[in-house]
This record gives structure tokens, C-alpha cells and sequence, in this order.
């Protein structure tokens, strides 16, 4: 017998299928909004329906932005002579925060791994190469901050074959960064100290 | 230097402010989303919007329900002489899946804590009192099943107050149910015993 009304199985359906929500707290989100006041679950529907439509991604950097090119890559007075090369877009913000970093980003949307099929073909390589050889600033250095783990060092390893021979200087985060983690995750003052010790690949 | 779109940012904050959810959850939900199609935060969104606007509290037991009378209530099968009073929606999810109990249901919405500030006329309490007086079938039984903590019992005291002289039986789950815990966690065999156990307050 469903006593439960289809509204409300459909709404604990649709959080149990994000990651880290299993069906216990689906059903918890879901009592919690329906014993609120409505507004609160419009609210957070709002804010889901504007992310695709108003947030695009950088034709430069391949980092999400409101406009093309995004803000960091339109920014006059940083380094454009220096691209950091990062996973995720939340790379980028775990650098912002730092304050230490002036030049531009890269963002490749993910790592090389075999195992789940991923290839340097999916990931913004071919794009940061293009970039590179077109860039109207020479660019100096590209520092590889692909997390510091086996996808990040491989994906690390292929871009630095990429520029090999070239004039390009490759860096990589000095490892004060705990081996097997991930980068956004790491505090500020251990990612700042990564980036000033940052060593040649 | 903002760098993070705003409707991510008001994605994020959205996310933070449902129970158990941290900013961390929160960035890792909004970017799992934001790499996946747009149709998966529209579902989403659309659940959302549908929860309020579709559902209603059944105006005879209080639960959630998608027609008044509920399905529960409405159900001629069922026995109207019998009544089991709990707290939250989930519990009554709880109970039926048992599939032992045949009668009716009472929401509250809560249990009686002073230190929150809920009070008895915070609760479907007179509503209670009301339904019992007013119902046509003599109801015999009240199986009070509040959750087996302070609270809980606190709300059972009251409610048995309210029908002490009268002809009602009210009757508490047995303890069979881990003192300290939540109903809507029991697993069946556990509730079920509880129910079949179930003492007179």
C-alpha cells in the first residue's frame, strides 16, 4: 500500500541519486523542506534550474565563468605569461584563495585514467597546446598542478612530453602537498608553500 | 577576487542550508552537477518545486498526503476503532512497512520539548482529543508511539493525560525499541515486535 505521496518519493528519488546521499538522507532532505515553508525549497530549486542556464565555461581557460572570456583570463594585471594547469574548477578557487598566484589557469576537467576510460583525448590538452603556440604573450611557465596522486602525476607526465624540447619551463607543486590526496582539499598555507617551492619538472 | 559564477555561489550556499549538508558537500554537489547534463539539476529542480505545490496534510490524521482525506483515512478496509499517534510522517512509512498494523493514524508533528520551545498547542494534540470525541466509530485504542527518548515520553505522558477516566485504552510500543533512538530508524523485525508487545501507560 503507498502511503507515501508520489511528490515526495520522487524528491527523495532525485537526492539519492547525487553522490554521498544515500536513501536514509534523501528521506531526511526531503521531510526537512516539506515540514519548512515552501520558499525554501524554491529557493534551492531556483538556484538548480539558473547553474546550467547562466554559468558557462572560459573558451580560454575551460574554467566556469558568466562571461567568455572569464574574469581571470579578461584581468589586465595578472601574469599572462604563466598558466597554472589544474583538474577542476575547484582548483582553481583552492589557489585563488592562497592570494600567492597571479598568472592565468587551465583547467583540463579531469586526469588521465586508463581505468575508467578517461584519455588525454577527453581531457582540454590538445586545447592548452593550441594555447600555448597561439598565445600573444609568450608563455614562460606552465605550472602542473594536477592533483598529487597517480591520475594527477600521469596527466602531469603527458602534458610535460607535450612541450618537450620547447622553451616552455614545466613546474610542478612542490610536495608539501600529502602524497595519494586531493588538491582541494589541502589548506592554505601548505598550498601556498607548495606553490613557492614549486620544483622543474 | 571572486572567480566562482554567482549561481554557483548560490547554489552552494542553498545546499549548505539543508541539515547535515556542510559547504564541502555543498561545492562537491553543486560541481557534480554542474559537470553532469543539465537535465540531472532540472529533475531535480522540477521535484523540488512539485513538493510544496502537490502535496497536503490529510485534514483527519495530519499526515502528508496527496488527496484529502489520505489514503490511509479514506480506506474502508482499515480499522477505524484503533489509532496510532506518532510524531513525524516518516514514522508512519515506518509502521506500514511492518505491515502488521491494520488501523488508523495520528500525526503530530513533533514532541513536547521545553528547551526548544514546543509545547502540547504545538502538536495535532487537541486535534487528537477532537477526532476521538467527534469519530463515529468508537475508537478503543490509542497506541501512543512516540519516540522512545525524553521527549517521546514526554508527549506519551501528556497524551494519556488527556484521556485518563475515559473509555479509551492507550497503550504504549513495547520496549523493544532501543531507548535513546529514533523510531524511523527500527528496522521491522524490531517494530514489529514492538508492536505486538505493545503495554497498557
Amino acid at each position: 500500500m503507498q502511503v507515501t505521496p508520489v511528490p515526495v518519493t520522487k524528491l527523495i528519488d532525485e537526492f539519492s541519486r547525487l553522490p554521498g546521499i544515500g536513501p536514509k538522507t534523501a528521506s531526511r532532505l526531503t521531510f526537512y523542506l516539506l515540514r519548512n515553508p515552501a520558499d525554501r525549497a524554491v529557493a534551492l530549486a531556483e538556484a538548480l534550474q539558473e547553474l546550467h542556464q547562466k554559468v558557462l565555461f572560459c573558451s580560454q581557460c575551460f574554467n566556469i565563468a558568466e562571461n567568455d572570456p572569464c574574469s581571470v583570463c579578461s584581468n589586465e594585471h595578472r601574469d599572462q605569461s604563466i598558466l597554472c594547469v589544474v583538474e577542476e574548477p575547484l582548483d582553481v578557487l583552492a589557489i585563488e584563495r592562497t592570494r600567492e598566484y597571479q598568472g592565468l589557469y587551465h583547467v583540463l576537467h579531469g586526469a588521465i585514467a586508463p581505468t575508467e576510460g578517461v584519455g588525454p583525448e577527453d581531457l582540454k590538452i590538445a586545447e592548452l597546446v593550441g594555447r600555448v603556440q597561439s598565445s600573444e604573450t609568450e608563455v614562460r611557465e606552465i605550472i602542473v598542478a594536477t592533483n598529487p596522486n597517480l591520475e594527477g602525476e600521469a596527466t602531469a607526465m603527458y602534458i610535460a612530453r607535450q612541450f618537450e624540447g620547447g622553451s616552455v619551463k614545466l613546474t610542478r607543486l612542490a610536495r608539501g602537498l600529502p602524497v595519494g590526496g586531493d588538491l582541494e582539499y589541502a589548506d592554505e598555507i601548505t598550498l601556498s608553500r607548495a606553490l613557492s617551492g614549486r620544483s622543474e619538472i
